[in-house]
């Protein structure tokens, strides 16, 4: 429900960085025999495609598919377990599951692999620049026991860019092996800057990303930790709104959500309860003004039913706030301008203007969403996330994240994953359900939704099958 | 994180069954034109392996891969909505999401297709009878509104089979052309044999099924609605069952849970929390007595740490409680044995034998599970579930059922899908990393388990990592 | 926990407004005989105050104490339950639990007593006014069978006083009986306007009132419904403001909550965690700047710990945000300034000028936690709530509302409870809980707190019980 | 709501040994002088009664009410803060809300008062024995600053009596000074005995004691932690019980909850979603056979509404399964026979001779009710009650409890709570509040409910109101 699907063109940059099957430095450790079923083998692979389409071309043409590299035990590890020191850090915003992950990653290493040593970096990449000050936590599955109880970070977190060579400097200061990023795209661009300068010294550092995106706009990856509690706290805000929607005349309920570049959280979100009328995202241009505009189509709604539930990602409308000259916060992100703001005061004044007395609500939940534990279903993910990071780890992969792809955990190479986003397809399953489920039209170009599509089938059906069901009697 | 690999020889009845790509009835419909990429063809077909070696292997043979139809809006449908009637029952226990996916059909059929003759067969099956005296439900957008706040199922349900042509009967007689049945193997099954009676009479009836099983047992589904719920329910009584444990001395927190056959809940759930020290399910043989038995093990763990929890699917160690006649439900499902009150006699017994005290809780919470609301990771897919099958059904397949199936939802014949059962593999991800996470042995056969193999990996590698590492100064 | 102390002087106007023991219109029901316990009788009143030395008081001066009216069904009834017409209006703003008080009411009215014509009022008082055009909607147990699953009101409400003699002829038009009004402080005035306005034209029309205040501040009410459910919501967002403010270097949290007037959310909520560090209430005031102030505290705290929570009622600190030129809503508050965003800028203000870096995080929570369904505790007291108006009203009482003082349901006159509003006690338990918990100094005047004066004390007592300890020995 | 009535003669033993104000030992502490208000004083006292005609019948005979004393911090204390030890012991059954206590205690002992020698005693008063070998934990804020997100006790209990001699000599081996025991009927009999023991060896050790009783069934407290919880807890079963019903035909939901003497979580929890038909408790006789018996009604009900929910407190209906002879378990308590299977097997079998075929469900969720962590009503709750214990026993108080009465916090003579035991008042507001949500008749006596009687009063009021209502046209 959280898939999508990608036109051959649009994951070109993936067919190029993929590369080889074998991502990692030669690793200098050996077979322990045997032939358990329950090792994973590098030749191991997945399909990126899994269309029959895609198989019947790669036979024409002749050409190999792209794969991608399972996750799992090597029956080779890279890393002797008894003097192996690891380090683990989280960046940027919070996101349900970071402690999950953490804890997962601590016990692997403690209890599948014998490590000792083990470090938390405190306040994210801070945590390594010596002129901050942050002292290190030694972890062992003891002092991280109860931390998936709480939401957050355990080892807290900063944003913005350090200086790659001194963050390498203190790995080799602290005689890192394996270091273990959890972050979001600007923690992954960082990691394979890493790994870069980690091989030009000729370092055996390994660094291995866990994609950390409550947006769950990551490429290649199809689903990130914490996204399914961030749709669940997100179903139960729109829930709110709908109520404060219905409860007041002509009630408007406006809720703001999380999604930059990518609106998947409020795409998702819309969907559980079926309560909303309007879904704004940043990959479907909007026009709030005009016949065809938001505002107008909201008149006709509150006409109608006398209540509007709208959810925006905050991304959406960009071309209404951003400033013209473009700002970044210090993790180098652009600022967005505050679409919900401008929506609730547009909504006012627009209403004012044509003296119809609206109610509206605003809700801007995404503290409360981004702050709290990991459901079940998370948790369940952040421990696998956390093993096959450490199983990639003690193998000695390196410059690249652990993934989940059509439901099975592979690897992917840092610089295929950030070579571009993630977004909903505007043709996709997911973003047809929506326009089904509101009712909404496109609100640019008023094309035909899928549902219009069906009703103008079916009138055109209408006069044959009325034959066809004739004949029936 | 659900999901299970099949060796080649497992899926053997699926590939026969699969069989041509069209499953529907020649369809009169027409082709409403245009070039509309929202819609799904029955061309549109995916991989049901996703292994790269599969594809290799059908290359090398020259072979046909084994492939599923995509579900979705068909350019042509097959019914006249304003004609069609349509009915729907759910049947067997209780799964969270029935509710759910009854309101997703109505709202699509009556909102997508404008289907107005819509109607909810009460108790199951026996809502057809006329015997039973049941009366049928009209059901429109305004009588589903709210029912997915309640769990259970709204139209009521009931167990055990009924005569396939007094079904048949009540469907001609109620002049109904799209029967949707929500139900699990014994309904499925049905739904299999009125589709035949269906044929048979020449009748244009279609029969959809939307497979409802709360252990996640039916195959070729790679996820059945509720089990996310189901998991997260169990979760909870798993951290009371450790909560509980650890409060007293000796402390032995025992869970049943659901999985008659398939031992999903139990696995899935004892990685939530990670506190779970033994997981028993039907797949996997186990020993209670004797020196690597259950009791045994459970002896050194409670000396070790004082506590410990255990989680046992019900059908597991069936050996040893199963009648030696074999019976059966209403439904037809063999009954089992007790294995919850069997294991906590059993420990009550031994600790005693051997007089050491220990605290016993024993938690069955089966019918708090399954009668929950669903949570929002399944509303939503219970949302699209209903959605393909309404798609399915007015396009005039008949005969299938909506799946899952590597994050694509797809059409099933129905006759593969009851064809075996999903089991755990017991060399697959899942269940591995149950064992790592436990931590317990394998408790018939005492074979190595993936933490244990590797630990022998570290202690040979240490010799010649050693030497590696000592290069690194 | 939420309760509070009041001084013999702060409840005057209530002593003198309380007046005699029968509040009621005379009745002209008959007695049933018998002597069931288990009816209430006008007779059986509670004290106010239940302290002893008040009751010496009494008994010193010979005076009789404040005591008022027990609530519960009455011997004899006063409207014929056959003929019976019955109305509820829900008004202002929402708040958990007003679909279990009128789901109570009408399932008390219809059930307990047989009355058969219950009418539900759409939007508030303007469900009232021919002129807003709004239908009303029959209530019985069918209709309200589900509602409490559900926040909000069902009825949908408005804000804003209309016209009294206008209501009253609706009342008239529409044959009601009994009228109850669930609303908050405007509404209960305009409840009292409209007894006045039954009582002048000689109408036999019952008018009692629910008293609606998620702010908790309605004078001789111990507690108001869903208070219990916002302190809970409150305290999640509390929780993620503290996640919010560890997971970054000097994390700042700061949390917006209701309360107009009186703190008791913020307060109540406060203590839930203990993880709040400031708490803002508008009972006490409060200074910014300056060497005592708020931000010179919270400087010294992220020098000691790193990391703030802040909470603050949206009343509190309005001497810096109030307008010189008092503004009202449409419900006749005054409107307030926002504390929160000024909060929020002057933080970051501050820490910018001193060059400390700070992280804040505002969180403004309000809609989403008056919108959510009642919790299990709200639920039940919200149908004792409606249970006790029903037997009110169909004994004739009229003017006033039902309360809860002391854990026990009572009557009181509408002209007691809106004499004055209910506060924080500064010197009570429950500010003191949280200057004990939060550890935070008295903002205007550093005086004492409990704990620092524990201190002193102890500091002195050292002295002699050490040499009093020393005789342990 | 949770709150019942007590008539004169039932709390006799309570008055007589309420006795004088003064509890504690003679105060060596001195007066730290001024006029705070907010300390406490021994003689603030508030009356138990809140009755007028209680105030008017002491008025009359000139006799002093029963009081109770405040609690609260007081102006002297006894102990010196930097010698003072102190212990913790949680003793019986699991409970929401221990790990609250604990923290509270810990936090105020800590930060209010400096003291600095604090200790958990492991395993209920086992931990003081030493031929169990249990270790102590020191404890301060650090290390209970997240144990309130647990369930459970983090010191974990045991059952049953230790010998009260040892205990004393391991508080003085230990020099604790003051001791806090959280626990329930059975562990204050030990708290009241180690005082006498104490008080005869004329040591300095105060004896605190925090009532912990899920069931809510200590006498002179009117709430106990973790009841709230409870209650929350419970209403979730019955809501899957009442899913479980309606899902299937004639389904009969049947509940078993805790309330060994007190039916107080089953009648409150009924109250919760009025979704119960029979609430069985131990205070009120039932009849299972016969015209007037349980199953002769349920079978009434199933034919007119096909589905029934049955509420049981465990103690519920003994006369039918307890064994002949008394047993008692490990604390002393009787063994109850097992009202909830026998009642589903009744009901089976009742209904299996009379050829109707009912779907009974039978949920005992008792262990998943009891080890959840607190919900944030009692966090507070037990928030207050750790900080009143700690101001008590700094005081030097000893001999007693904290207790909440009327909403106070007061201080209760251990013996005087121990005399007797809370229970429903047939009655009271509470009991006849369930009756008239559930329309069941009393099953023992057909005495005339509430709703009954009123009914009479009903149609005997018709003639006359129809007299005074033809008045109003």
């Amino acid at each position: 429900m959280k898939e999508i699907d990608y036109t051959k063109e649009k994951i070109d940059a993936a067919i190029q960085t993929l590369g080889p099957a074998k991502i990692d430095s030669p690793i200098p450790g050996i077979d322990i025999g045997g032939e358990y079923t329950n090792f994973a083998s590098d030749s191991d692979r997945i399909l990126f495609y899994q269309r029959e389409r895609y198989f019947r071309h790669c036979l024409e043409k002749r050409i190999d598919p792209v794969t991608l590299e399972l996750a799992g035990p090597r029956k080779k590890i890279y890393f002797d377990p008894k003097k192996l020191r690891c380090a683990i850090v989280t960046c940027g915003g919070l996101c349900p599951g970071i402690n999950d992950v953490i804890r997962s990653i601590v016990l692997a290493l403690y209890h599948t692999y014998g490590v000792r040593h083990i470090y938390g970096i405190r306040y994210g990449l801070q945590g390594l620049i010596p002129k901050y000050g942050h002292e290190m936590l030694e972890l062992n599955p003891s002092v991280v026991a109860n931390i998936h109880e709480m939401g957050g970070t355990f080892l807290a977190s900063s944003r913005g860019p350090q200086d790659i060579e001194e963050i390498v400097d203190a790995l080799e200061r602290l005689n890192i092996g394996l270091f273990f990023l959890i972050g979001g795209d600007g923690t992954l661009h960082a990691a394979a800057s890493i790994t870069d300068e980690v091989a030009r010294r000729g370092e055996k550092i390994s660094i291995i990303g866990i994609p950390k995106t409550i947006d769950n706009d990551i490429f290649l990856v199809s689903r990130s930790f914490g996204f399914d509690t961030a749709v669940e706290m997100a179903a139960q805000a729109i829930r709110s709104a709908h109520t404060e929607a219905t409860g007041a005349p002509n009630g408007v309920g406006l809720v703001k959500l999380m999604g930059r570049h990518s609106g998947f959280i409020a795409a998702s979100a819309a969907l559980a309860l079926k309560e909303v009328n309007f879904v704004l995202v940043p990959e479907i241009d909007l026009d709030i003004e005009g016949e065809h505009g938001l505002l107008s189509i909201l008149r006709k709604r509150l006409i109608d039913r006398k209540h509007a539930v709208i959810v925006a990602a905050e991304g959406a409308g960009q071309k209404y706030v951003m400033d013209k000259e473009v700002k970044r916060d210090p993790s180098g992100n652009i600022k967005l301008g505050d679409i919900g703001k401008y929506l609730r005061d547009q909504i006012k004044n627009y209403f004012n203007r044509i003296k119809m007395p609206v109610n509206i609500r605003y809700i801007d939940p995404s503290y409360i969403i981004r702050s709290v534990p990991a459901n079940v279903n998370d948790r369940i993910f952040c421990g696998f996330l956390g093993q096959m990071a450490v199983h990639a780890g003690m193998a000695g992969k390196t410059g690249m994240l652990v993934s989940l792809w059509n439901n099975r955990y592979v690897h992917v190479p840092l610089k295929s994953a950030i070579a571009r986003r993630k977004e909903i397809d505007p043709n996709g399953r997911l973003w047809l359900s929506v326009l089904e489920s509101t009712g909404q039209p496109s609100l640019k170009n008023p094309v035909q939704t899928s549902a219009e599509i069906c009703l103008q089938g079916k009138k055109r059906t209408l006069k044959t099958t009325r034959r066809s069901a004739s004949k029936r009697k």
